[in-house]
């Protein structure tokens, strides 16, 4: 991601699978945004995938941020 | 789950037990999509299913998940 | 709690106090649903019973599904 | 409390200092039904008290029923 | 803070940074409430402020109460 | 900032992902205001950002502040 990227041009998506998928990757940002570094990011990825408590972690984030894109939907009614 | 695969294609439920089960499975995709391979998140399984800390874990995306799918179904009023 | 048992048929109480129960039950429903032995659980209950991070990691689950159930009973008004 | 004590008759209050209360009672109240035994709550408190992470999990349960009461009480406008 | 003392008469604010202290005031009176002791607190707050895993923790609380005084004003719209 | 800076005006923001990062900061202002010394948070930093919990702790965060920044600004609709 390069200074001046746009990588959220909205919170609307088709349906709520697309959603889902949008707050995985908002729970992904709010780390890159705090880590920048890829190769740092790589190197604590390939422990924490591996660690049950921190998938939770991760899960965890998703369901807020899936919160927040189903509210910004409407939940798809 | 295959690639494009449609397992969320509505936030609607017939009921609150129903929408409690939709909640059960947002919580578990949001692992999955974190940990895609099903060997590695089957083994941690066996390991956090007897860790009342992380069935705790779960319980609280299912209950941040249920609000959302509450919401979504206008608390099946 | 056999397959097809209707455990949750409405969000609707009468009142706060019946609606802070229901809370206490989902929030147990979601660790059952993710760990169905009956056996497994209570052997677990036995150690979180006595620690004090773990019942305040009960209560948090709690009050969001506390929040879910106030919300669908219009806070009661 | 005795079995059929009523607790909690209405989430309104006299302003938003009483709904605090509440909330701060709320979240004690999700502890004492999962571990109703008095006597392990005092022994459990004495070491929680002088723990500041756990006095932060009591301050967050806190937060999420204010929101709760907050809400109830239509934030006190 | 005497019993009886007036420490929240409003959720209303002049603006969002307003806002945003009184939610620091919030999270900290949850903590007070649960540990009324100002040496104990005082204690405490030497080790937290330097453990970046408290810090964090507090600033988790400061967020769930910044929604709560947030919505009071209606965003400050 | 100086004592009496204007750190925060208004909510609202050119689209989700400046309101994204509105919420990054909101997330730090929370840590900011409970260790106000540049020195400590600078040590601490070092630590925790190649600490994968943590990272996720602040990704959580956001992800709360999101929702609120979100409300604010109707979810940019």
């Amino acid at each position: 991601m390069e200074h001046g990227d746009i990588w959220l041009s909205s919170l609307k998506t088709d349906g709520p699978q697309a959603g889902f998928k949008l707050a995985v990757k908002l729970s992904r940002m709010g780390v890159k945004l705090t880590q920048p570094s890829d190769e740092v990011r790589s190197h604590l990825r390939a422990a924490y995938e591996q660690d049950s408590a921190q998938l939770m972690a991760a899960s965890h984030i998703i369901a807020i941020h899936f919160q927040t894109v189903a509210a910004a939907n409407n939940w798809w009614r």
